[in-house]
């Protein structure tokens, strides 16, 4: 018996795609950058049916890529071209096990696509706080994988923060049941910190408990108009400083992003009359009392102003006006797109030295493409940037493109110099696997690998993700 | 030349302490119920000097026990009675390396005492939340190496939410920087929480970057009768929804154990005329606006006597008032002491399975020792319970302490059964290895032995504690 034969006696045959035109979703990132193809895609409905899959592909030496809602930003869950793979789509597993409003926590199964349990969530009356550009598609195996982050980790943390016990299928189809849903357990290594972040290399995740919060019934939403990301950094201390954890969101563009969505997005109307030089989205959120909030939001920026922090600022005076500011910062990436080719940078770097890198980072992509503009936005709170960096309008796609790698080598020397990350939330995938080598230690490098030989002694699972080929052949620790 | 001399020649001889006299405080745990002794004790004062006493201990094969402030409620720092270990104390390595007020974070030496990091944060006009019994002696490093939790994290988690980086040496002497203070970074796999929690079995944390947050200016404190468990856990609900985040602290307590507080603590006096079934420690923090704070507590506190979580609650109405609450709470343990030998376990279970626990607990208690005490306290809102049993009156030290184990047996089969933790925030230790294999499952241990078998090939890093003997000869999987 074949192995796709054997895997549809798991999952029935109707949940093993093999034709060219039921993989394509499964095979394509949505990007549209990364293309590949499969042996089969299969898509089971259980934890013991991913269980019986992956026994199956263990005997048959099969490479495993699992998948989630596919909205990886690095190729994350995509195979490569040979063929040969067998991708493990979650999405059939997509039942809310349990809901706990006592306890504070939700059971999923990882195909969950995060809307829904954000949704679980709030008819529960609570807050599952994770949210992200992709939340209508992204499932929850996705944003463990990926540790993910989102507009809300400067109050309530990235995945791993929010996460409290995960159930895990072994690269040999052994279930680790580590389903637990306790607030503190000091009995033995963290396990569950392992798989999170580990983009599918060591395992599948089949489900998690999740953290959930009271859900904030008050909300206060400001546009503030900022000389300089240094001013920005100011208010940033300003704010936490006087509004404590009601502090959500703190979100930074600069003009260029402003302009960006002005002219790309239909529906985007700035609040100020002339153009900041930047601007920052604060969101304060609280249990109750929205006139107070609104009073002590404005309170604290009208001494913003006064201190030369902030130039100017708008209070939303409803729940419109808060939408409208939101979609200036959400618009920026679709802008983006359709201004044209960028360069990406998904990175991050210590909150305090956050201007001194940009003044650098400018320099070195002048340097690297001349006139090439920079369009950084991003979570001020977190060290996280979005350092796109738009072709020159002088240079023509091609001698842009053939520039992008020198400038994306030029930024990731630059973030590695200030001590940050070359991927702050997005992954490293296939994307940035091959720039590894320059941002980790060799001894980083070495206990990486000897970790994921000890779970997948094979290498089979997602490989090209995340772990430079070249350590496969290192063998454990001494 | 002995390991010794080498060691001494790395630290200076005034460093290496070998006889007996000055080994004491190093060897003798300071509940003195473990007594081990040591080859040396070592005290290296920086990062170099680590790597080199590691790397000689390697070379010799020497066992090695990482040593904080010694504080372990578990044994998790003393060495066996074998004489070879070489104990390796850190307390000599109490640099405040650098504050950061816009960055929010602290990187210490980690041999600095919890309480001194906590000032140098108040200092710089922000919070170091991490708050327990030892803060006095213990040091960042052993909070680290047994993820410590305390009476703030129910607001602020536990050691490992609050670190951002770390710095460790390996057991073979080579230096893992990860000292970086970075707020998000995916770029594989959590290296850093594979070391907070695993009790220095794996390596040896020397420093570490540190969350601050902004120092809570308002405070109010109130203590509360309530008729039962299932009382206070709807408190707790009521108190969450009400005041979200600005609830820092939810203690629960017993009448027994307040009984105990009043008979064994001099200046103990409860605010209550007649005695409750239960209390709870309700404390809220904010930034600023004390005088709301305090009114908001007592609006949700009339509220939760109106609902019968609650038979009645006084508010602090300064901070002695708030000081003498805390101390029926913290003077619990000492109250223990003086009552006489108790069994104890430091469990969590789900939150809202709590006060069913605790029913059936009370009948294998009653089972296994016939008129036993169970005093009963905790970090409610963390799920966790300090299960104490105390002496039945009619039985002699001797019959009880011939019962223990059995209690021991059936509380934590219990925990077990209901998914709980048989140690909540205290580690395994030496006091609870032998339960692991009855807590853990089989894959469970395996991974942990293979993790162990990864970063310490001959076991050599203080053997005994955390991990079951048996699992040493486990090869890695597969």
């Amino acid at each position: 018996m074949s192995l796709v034969e054997e895997l549809a006696g798991i999952v029935g045959t109707g949940h093993v795609l093999t034709a060219a035109d039921e993989q394509q979703p499964y095979v394509t990132d949505w990007l549209g950058k990364y293309r590949g193809s499969a042996l089969a895609v299969v898509r089971p409905g259980s934890t013991q049916e991913v269980c019986a899959v992956l026994a199956a592909c263990d005997r048959a030496g099969a490479v495993v890529v699992p998948q989630g809602g596919h909205t990886s930003l690095s190729g994350g869950g995509t195979p490569d071209g040979s063929g040969k793979a067998v991708v493990l789509s979650l999405t059939r597993m997509n039942r809310i096990r349990e809901i706990d409003p006592v306890g504070n926590t939700i059971t999923v199964d990882a195909g969950c696509v995060l809307a829904r349990v954000q949704e679980a969530a709030r008819q529960a009356g609570r807050l599952f706080p994770l949210s992200l550009g992709a939340e209508g598609s992204c499932t929850i195996g996705g944003n463990l994988a990926a540790n993910a982050g989102g507009v809300a980790v400067l109050r309530y943390g990235t995945m791993r923060e929010l996460t409290l016990g995960l159930e895990v299928v072994l690269p040999d189809g052994r279930l680790w049941d580590g389903l637990k849903a306790l607030r503190k357990d000091n009995s033995g290594y963290a396990l569950r910190d392992l798989f999170i972040g580990s983009e599918g290399t060591l395992g599948v995740i089949t489900g998690a408990v999740l953290k959930l919060f009271p859900e904030p019934r008050a909300k206060a939403t400001a546009f503030v108009a900022v000389p300089t990301l240094e001013a920005a950094l100011g208010l940033l201390s300003m704010v936490r400083e006087r509004c404590g954890d009601r502090l959500t969101a703190f979100e930074f563009m600069t003009d260029v992003c402003l302009d960006l969505v002005m002219r790309h997005i239909a529906d985007a109307r700035g609040p100020f009359s002339t153009m900041p030089a930047a601007a920052v989205l604060v969101e304060l959120s609280d249990t109750d009392g929205e006139a107070a909030l609104g009073e002590r939001l404005e309170g604290t920026l009208v001494d913003a102003v006064g201190a030369g922090l902030a130039q100017d600022a708008v209070v939303a005076q409803d729940g419109t006006q808060a939408r409208a500011f939101w979609r200036l910062r959400e618009g920026i990436s679709e802008a983006l797109v359709r201004a044209g080719k960028a360069a990406k940078h998904d990175i991050s770097v210590p909150v305090a030295q956050m201007a001194a890198f940009v003044r650098e980072a400018e320099a070195a992509v002048e340097e690297s493409a001349p006139g090439a503009r920079p369009v950084v936005f991003g979570h001020l709170g977190d060290g996280n940037l979005h350092y796109n960096v738009l072709r020159p309008e002088a240079a023509s796609e091609e001698a842009f493109a053939a520039a992008v790698p020198t400038l994306t080598r030029r930024v990731h020397e630059l973030v590695v110099r200030y001590r940050g990350s070359i991927s702050a939330e997005h992954g490293i995938g296939q994307l940035r696997v091959g720039e590894m080598p320059g941002c980790k230690t060799p001894l980083e490098l070495e206990l990486m690998g000897a970790l994921k030989t000890l779970f997948d002694p094979q290498w089979r699972f997602n490989p090209g993700k995340l772990l430079p080929p070249g350590l496969a052949v290192r063998p454990p620790l001494q």
